[in-house]
């Protein structure tokens, strides 16, 4: 079998442009005894991603050059020389960015297509959704009442963030780009309040959205928008902080004013939790609670979830520079090849 | 009875001058029913007075202009009309850099001469020493085998620290300026490593002394050290923010690299906590095990403390000065009146 493949060409300097990426043709072996093919249906994209392509120290090993992309995939199992799946099967995988792919089996997940769409493995019933629930619950802990701000709020984390402090009885505010999101955030997702931060009043809307201060921020972007958020935390706020997309393309550290001793000047006088983590962490406290209660939230309408499919493992580049600039509009999938199951 | 007050003159940019004090002798009236008078012996110099001086929000009040400046401090009863307390017993007050005050009674604690030296309750036994405890027990949480640094070590807050440190079986890294204060925290605060943050070669010291990276780091100073610091902070590690004295008499927010998106990105690739308090948050959960662990460790040796007494109310500007700067030695306190248990 023939899959082609997306590999890291050259590391990016900045925003990841063509040359960082190469298109492959590679002939797979026959699979052997005890390995599966699997044919690529959906491939996640995630900011993640940018920082596995640069050589700096960050969480993970970075992805080494002429190595296929990484990332999380839901494939069809084409054929099974492994007692524990069969043809046709569905499974969660991380195969990375191609339309084919050999595995023995290890880190499979099978699915299944009955209980919920087999995209939603990759996003809100998958890692993107546990990262929400578990730095919420585990760090964020909005107590009822509270006030809970997200950004990227139309975004697969961002949109299970908000709904989740709702189910808790906080207060849901979520920062968008463009007044199409902020109105998806009210009537789509529930959010009590949406803020655009596009908006050259962006400051004093937020202010305005939140009368009581914040009591916890996600932490997923940093930028502009942490900078405004910073200010309106209560005493006691609680910030887990699990990316920061709006950086994540930046070449050199930014010149001007140092706001480093002014941020821990807050964190003092405001007893302030930040608190970074990966979702992996928590998978052995959480893990089992939230299937359970994710799964309960989608099936009855509480957990909403809106994904941003692009058609072609060609588009995936581009589809990469637009999650990481806020061009996509909720979890972005690249379809690789047909869903059987849709 | 002739009460000499230090007030708060002006508020001061920067290091505070003497135009930022007032000495006033006031008189004081007879103590009323339920009433005591109380004669200061020694004032204890803190850090957080720095931020009482400004109107710039902090975590207390400031103290206004025209007022006498707040502090902790030991008296002696001269004149008791209340029915807990006589003529010569001591106390915990709250009664600020003056020499004489009134007192109805409320918020003071009777101190034991005999069980420990009066003046530890503004210190190892106060709020310095509890400071340590909780931020560390609480926030640092150290395991056996880590690595706990503490700057300002032989300070009243950091010497405490790294000695409840090597209690909970931690190995503990002091940072202090000049050699003889690096001697101490070996020679008398049995620290494992000491480490001058005024030597020119300060960062390859500080990695030399924690060949195993950092776990916990007490944050009570900011400024360069805090910088070289968190270069090495492991993964999951644990930084309570109690102070960041090397920033109190700043007036700008500094100039050149911002360095706000690199902590954000080390507190999210390493898993970090950096989590401010202030002491009297923990006092109900931690209260009591402190003065029971504390008093004992005192009285066996485990924990050791130095004191630094200025003689006269009239030195405490300077003496506060120099604290700011980190030339004091330990413990500040300013001995107001004669102490009749030394």
């Amino acid at each position: 079998m023939i899959s082609t493949q997306v590999r890291l060409a050259r590391r990016p300097h900045g925003e990841p442009d063509d040359a960082t990426f190469s298109f492959v043709e590679e002939q797979l072996p026959d699979p052997a005894d005890g390995q599966l093919l699997l044919r690529v249906v959906y491939l996640s994209l995630d900011p993640y991603m940018r920082g596995r392509m640069s050589a700096a120290e960050s969480y993970a090993e970075p992805v080494e050059v002429g190595d296929v992309l990484v990332g999380g995939t839901v494939c069809e199992v084409v054929e099974s020389r492994h007692p524990s799946y069969d043809a046709g099967d569905f499974v969660l995988s991380y195969s990375g960015w191609q339309s084919y792919a050999l595995s023995d089996g290890r880190g499979l997940r099978k699915l299944d297509p009955t209980s919920a769409p087999i995209s939603t493995a990759l996003g809100v019933l998958g890692m993107p959704g546990f990262t929400a629930y578990a730095g919420l619950l585990e760090i964020g802990r909005p107590q009822p009442g509270e006030t809970v701000v997200v950004a990227a709020a139309t975004g697969p984390v961002g949109s299970a963030v908000g709904q989740i402090a709702r189910i808790k009885g906080g207060r849901a505010v979520g920062i968008a780009g463009g007044p199409a999101k902020c109105a998806a955030l009210i009537d789509e997702f529930g959010f009590d309040a949406a803020v655009d931060h596009r908006s050259p009043d962006f400051a004093a809307s937020l202010a305005a959205a939140v009368p009581d201060g914040i009591d916890v921020y996600f932490e997923n972007v940093g930028g502009h928008v942490a900078r405004e958020v910073f200010r309106l935390l209560n005493l006691y706020a609680r910030v887990p902080v699990c990316g920061l997309v709006a950086d994540y393309n930046a070449t050199d550290a930014p010149q001007g004013v140092d706001r480093l001793p002014g941020f821990m000047r807050r964190v003092l006088s405001k007893s302030l939790t930040v608190r970074g983590f990966i979702q992996s962490e928590f998978t052995k406290v959480h893990g089992r609670d939230f299937v359970r209660d994710m799964s309960a939230w989608v099936a009855d309408g509480s957990v909403r979830y809106r994904e941003d499919i692009v058609v072609g493992l060609e588009q995936a580049p581009e589809a990469f520079r637009g999650m990481l600039a806020g061009r996509n509009f909720g979890k972005v999938l690249v379809q690789v090849s047909d869903d059987p199951t849709r």
